[in-house]
């Protein structure tokens, strides 16, 4: 396939790599050219930064800028490629956001959070793909197996579910670290120490129900040491560390309010 | 090492297989003779449910039960070993708590999460040991080292400060799997699609600052996802999750205010 790629983000640098070696990356769009040619330098893509060099002759386009940026750059770039498919990757953007503004339109969305720093397991990535038309979703589909072991056609209100769940999963989970990171750091004591318990916690979710791996004082209304770590917040002066620990914990007791009846 | 267990939960449990093959295991103390013998029975020791059973020919007494029984505990049966060196396994009850009630204090705190289901890697498990008397600081390091290859002499403050980060990065990440398993389930969406998003998040937390590494809606400041969230949970007849959702949103934003100057 003749693949342009709009973005020169993280979610793009992912995909060009992920596609270069079976699809042909024809152009990558970016309004900051530099950006834009670092990317298209590795795959001999052309490196454009204006919508009217777009070529038509190209068989997807994938826009893959944050959800804030899609209306506009679909807006500006729909009008030079009217025959063409556009699909986004964003898990919380709808098909008909887009489909408003292009008549074929689709969706690309890999669940995996993006680093410039990692590589990413592309076959165990979960991608969905949704289209407005059966061609369009057929033709996703077999892009994405290209690429995953574990392709699904979902539609945007499954699609919305799952980035929500993703926001819990992985955003808040990640903060969960940054705030435990802050707590050893005002204490020089070193974080790395956290690191097995760290993956262990992540890995037993994987196989087991996380309710039943849940642990620590709040889970056994541990009242003693929730006053204790509270007043530890309050003394450091980190009143946002101690109502995240309040209400975090006021929830788990309650989820587990069962156990002591 | 002749070694003497107090209480039969899933520390307990996992010291005692872990121990087994270089020590010998004397006797398990617990209040449910059945939990005890269960225990005892995979190392050929002495199951006791009755404080006056404890026999004094051993060197070191681990009392691994919950922060709330520790007081408890080591009342009921100091009287019986005064001359024992007799340890608790907690981050965050302090070795003055024990000194207490016992002249031979010591801590011996395994920094991990310990499930039924799961077995423990021991040489990569952070031991902490602290005691009352340099020749039990002696004992206790040399027994840990027999373990785990992170073995380190923490005192009691320092102690507090690590299992307070680990009530974030593990108890709190594990609620936010279990929040993200409840959002899913209730679409009827398979919770096994995050699996790769949940072991990638905390893989990267572990090679590189997890504030680098944070993505999502709260970070970019993306307004429409957030309260599109929000509005979700909202219809969901969820306000325990919508609030952790603008709490911990909220925070992110925050910490991450910077990058939008």
């Amino acid at each position: 396939m003749r693949i342009t790629l709009v973005g020169a983000g993280r979610v793009a640098t992912h995909l060009v790599k992920a596609l270069k070696s079976q699809h042909e990356i024809v152009q990558v769009f970016s309004r900051n050219l530099k950006h834009a040619q670092q990317l298209a330098g590795q795959v001999h893509a052309q490196a454009i930064d204006s919508a009217d060099q777009l070529t038509s002759q190209t068989d997807l386009v994938i826009v893959a800028v944050s959800d804030l940026g899609i209306a506009d750059v679909v807006g500006s770039i729909a009008a030079y490629l009217p025959q063409n498919l556009i699909v986004h990757t964003s898990g919380s953007t709808s098909l008909i956001a887009l489909q408003q503004r292009h008549q074929r339109a689709g969706v690309f969305y890999p669940l995996q959070t993006f680093s410039f720093e990692r590589e990413v397991d592309w076959l165990e990535t979960p991608l969905f793909v949704e289209a407005a038309h059966q061609q369009d979703l057929t033709l996703l589909t077999n892009l994405a197996n290209s690429l995953s072991n574990r392709v699904y056609q979902y539609s945007s209100q499954q699609r919305q579910t799952l980035h929500l769940a993703a926001v819990f999963a992985c955003n808040f989970s990640n903060y969960c670290y940054d705030m435990a990171k802050q707590v050893v750091d005002a204490e020089q004591v070193d974080f790395s120490l956290l690191f097995p318990l760290i993956l262990e916690t992540a890995k037993k979710a994987t196989n087991t129900d996380p309710k039943q791996m849940q642990t620590g004082p709040a889970m056994r209304g541990d009242q003693n040491i929730l006053t204790m770590h509270q007043a530890l917040l309050s003394q450091s002066n980190r009143p946002d560390l101690e109502e995240v620990y309040r209400l975090m914990s006021e929830g788990i007791f309650k989820r587990h309010l069962n156990k002591f009846e």
